[in-house]
């Protein structure tokens, strides 16, 4: 893969069903759509130096092959874990694994939803978690990110 | 996607082992193979101004994926999960996100088989479930959805 | 007991409550009465050769009396408990002693309601379970005591 | 049934047990009878507007159609399910179908005693409830609903 | 009622589905019905000046009216609650009530049946339990009930 | 502290965020402020020989230490803990320390509430619970400590 | 081992502590001595054509110990494990391993005590239990033992 | 209270043991003290057109108290609730009451610490929750209130 | 403050209620009172070399506020957290904060008490727990935190 | 498939993350890649006579077509389901349905880890578990089959 | 026994490992061995007028007989049961049946060590729990002894 | 205790119930006695450089003390604790007390039987576990053993 000059490399990763986002449910998870999202991350990131890439996926093994793959380019990772927030030892793993740091993103209050919501595997292994605030979980989340990296 | 001009179209998804039908333990499953039982409903159908189309994987993540672009031609599902009924939050929320009515099947009793099988993370996002009458329950959750669409 | 000539003979037995069916609630359990849902039940019995007699009660003990008198004529049952669904191990007890083909029915969805009632303590003595397509689940039943009979 | 011309009919419902009460344990359920008590109730009743009118039955099945009945002729409920209270989903089913205010009494402290009589299934669908004051429970209760009613 | 000059006089009490003891599951619960087994303990209470009266009903009320009614002649109890061992807090109370001395007593070993068959929440307030012999249980119990007595 | 000639003295006493009532969420709490329930009560008390006194404080400290200090005047005690009922062992060891008879009370149901707010430590050592009832909740109280009193 | 020639032999086995009855705690086990007990069962197995054979211990591994070298000779087995009836699985896995029928009994009911002792280890391989009659409830094993092996 | 002319008014509200940030257990929580965290805050909201004002407290009944008054002049609160995130529904009342949006900080990754940290209390009520990024977690905080206002 | 030439310098610091020793519940607590525990005390600390200062609160608070200020002036701590030793994982927290060595005592046994009372948060970041007798409690405390310092 | 002329051929079967062996946490999983491994494997299987082929993927799906098509070629599997292990029915599903002896391998000693590891959902489907031993958990799992086999 | 004169007569009773204290882990358990602490008691209860006897036991059985045995001759017992302390029901037994003043004894703090060593089985029938301080656990255990004993 | 010279030297001891190997169950544990598999391993072991010796008994306290002596003699340990498995804290107490690498070995798969028998005490305190291949898993624990001590 092409290394880019950039001083940061995020990964954005995003798990089931954010493709669908701006379509459905806005009343929950807002009109942005998943694109639209990522443009505003992507100028964020550049006013920071810092190069975004992009990704998302329904199936739970083409994100731990993501993640496999990030530890070759990226200095860390956004993840957006959906669903598999809360069953997926796996991701967990693939991410103690590849060693980067990790920030996990919800666009929504997870503790405000249904009580398999409230407990995340993920988030013990990652730098921190942040959730609520619709699209700007993400741009906090990069914050956070670059925050941590300098 | 080309549209027929049947009244509804209905996806019949079957999740993991499905494929394995007839071949294998017929005492818990019965002897027809997933092909025959699609044939079964495929003639209901047609008997019912219906047109069902059908999928089986093993994948999660491209069942998810199936669900997603049935919004685009569907009027309601058919779903028997397999394994992933008691363990897919992201086929949940893929159900909810299309928000087309769907019915879940089972083959055997699930309340009858080993305890991690009695809780269902599809059902309380479906408009019922039907389980315990082998090929019969999908012929049965046809009609359920038919007499639902009407 | 006066044994008709039908070839099957069903007793559709309903629990507490269900006598204030169309009345009350209607957004949750429909606009059809107890009576109309019995007889849309019997016309479809006949067109299928078969003879339904109905019960209703509030009491359990009266409900596991009636089971008791099935096993002198019947060839299957349909049953809705209820209330008594989920603490009911005598109508169970009941069930497994008379030994006859049993399917459990709900009107509404148990799985999208209060947590003690999504375990049924009758669903595994059963040959399945049928639950939130309104009047229709008992339509579905027959068809399906009526599958399991041939 | 004959309605009376009072302001409020209040029907007051004992469960299991009750009518042995004044004579067994007086030390934990008081020296009054049921009788007595109702007396009592009987005349706070005439000083406020309100009939009365008593029930009482061992008999989970008598309480629940009582209830049902209940519906035509009265304004609001004072309920002690007794040993019910913690076990009868069919009756707090009742309760909520005919759709009357209805208040939950206990004359010992249930939170004093043994743990499983801790959790009550009846409370959750009335307007509140009033335990530990032995008949006092009853006066209590039947100001309540009148409070309420107006 | 009319008391007889019997030294003791036993209320033999059983629960729901007792009534088809001997004619189904025999493997379970044994060949004898419940007629033959109240024979053998009539005559095994006469050769110990006990008179004993039996009854049975499916009904929960009409077991807690039949021990109410047995303060009024009965010197102790012998109960097997059925299906309502597990669930009746109302007969616990009722045994409570009437502060006669009861053995609980089952055929089958409870133990080694499904979980919920496991506790009881009638042997706290018996002298003690019987299980698992079949109809000596009954005979056990018969004995136990008059040592106790002495 | 000066003691009046009243018959009874009672303390009312007030816990967390209950200084706000009547300004906020009203449709869950009524329209009045404490201050007007407490001269409800205040002329309630005087009809009936009683004087009350009122205290209210969001500090689990100070509730301690008033309830210490009623020990010197007051016969009887009405406690409204608000949030510090689910959590706070030293009230209830305060109130089991002062040895004086004292009613629970809450302005809502709490059993149709989140799961956190179905338990109590104060109600097992009081004299009973009353919840429910909005303002005539502290109503029904008094005259549930004045009757005890008696 | 030497054999007697009696029709049946018994092993009536004691656990922890139980060498200990008829001195201490004679309001719960009661006045008899361990001595005292074993000497009525003798007798009365004499007059039923049984040869009893006693023995105790408080160490669990002699309990195993004896319970193995109980298969040369012995039909049929009393056991009243003490303390370890909740904790060995091991004794469970010796009764099992010998396959002779095994009676569990205990002096006092253990489900009047504390929780831990509502669960025994030991019943579920056993043909019943008995528990509740103080000294009796071995006369009564003793019967519950003989009438199986006839 | 003397209202500014800040656009956006923000309350910065820390529970017990904060006071001691930088001194103790650097490694844990970072080298900054709190008085340096609330300057950069301080900097970063007078960028920001907002004007904060910083309160911290070891008493629970004073930090409800700072947040009843908070509703008299604030347009959104950060709140660092300690020790008393896991155990204070006072708090969580506190905040429903004022009906002010508020975000949850914590320092540290409560996920990947004790058990017992890993339940909030107050989450469930706030806009969302930041946690992980030591100082940088209020940084965070104060973005997502700001834009949650605009 | 002013630091004495005292060799060890202890603070004993008792929580909620324990103000009231001596007066309520002797039969629990024992006879004496508060002060004569801490007169004892004090001169089993002159005969060791070690200076006491005593403090007592029922606010959690201010409990907190007195183990930061002795941060500056002790060199171990006693402490009795009363009702707080099961919720407060903000005086756990403290106790870590200043990092000095410290006692749990206990007057009465909390193991033959209520179950809430059995889990203590402050024994894990203890040196130990003493439980059980009484003001000696105290007393042998005091001699385990002299003998960890030396 | 071509099929050798092995006497035995096996499938060895690797879950997600496995195939980052030897590169990261070698503390962990020591300093073999899967690589070498399966050579190793590959070299024992020769010299008993046994065909190994060697399968990797992140995919739960892929996963579950990999054991289905065993079924037309091996004689016996061993798996290591990586993360899977906790949370996949599916998988154990595919266990049942092939019907193939399995052996379930793990590197490091699950039961020394997060609590979340130590329940596996595919060893009641297997022959026997192995973990714990490193690399050398393969080469006994081997061993286990073959000893099995013949 | 001869019976000593010394005014008290304590048994220091240790379960298993304890034999093997100074040699092993001396950072979890210190560096003297059991006889060395013993010496060390002997000489404080010398002093204080008390002849102490010590005994190990690696078996559960002797600890038992000891703790019988004692009852001849003993005025207390001092008892560190080691691992029996969290599973053994025959020693709770055996200490509640001799009736003697007990102290437990732990040399390391069991609240910071693994879950299941948090609950005690000896505790609740023990005078109290004294534990976290090495060798002089036991030292003060005697001093609560001897001082229980005044 | 004289000392071989073989390289390594190795316990292998058993629990309670092993001596019966071979006799009973054998559809369950085999048909090889426990002397014909020490016979196995015993060649095996001198294969390998080895010498085995060999223990078994039915005391938890017999099996400490066997463990503690082999400190003084074994490289390593292979032991099948049998039902002590799941309930002994002070075998698992004894290994870790010795410091010997250690192997748990099982006949039978444990997570295919009753769930008691699911958790291992012991097994968090081993290299590793080998469960369910009959007296194969004690050959393969042999060579784990022995590979790790390489």
């Amino acid at each position: 893969m092409n290394l880019s000059r950039a001083k940061y490399r995020i990964l954005v990763l995003n798990g089931p069903n954010l493709n669908l986002l701006g379509v459905r449910e806005p009343s929950v998870y807002g009109n942005m759509t998943l694109t639209q999202i990522n443009q505003v991350l992507l100028e964020e990131g550049l006013k920071n130096s810092a190069e975004l890439r992009f990704s998302q996926s329904n199936h739970e093994g083409v994100l731990i092959d993501t993640l496999h793959e990030a530890q070759t380019w990226a200095h860390g990772i956004i993840i957006n874990p959906g669903g598999y927030t809360h069953t997926s030892i796996s991701i967990r793993d693939a991410i103690v694994a590849i060693g980067l740091p990790t920030v996990e993103v919800h666009l929504s209050n997870i503790y405000t939803r249904e009580s398999f919501r409230h407990q995340s595997l993920i988030a013990p292994v990652c730098l921190g978690q942040i959730c609520g605030f619709g699209w700007r979980s993400y741009w906090l989340a990069l914050h956070a990110i670059l925050g941590h990296l300098e």
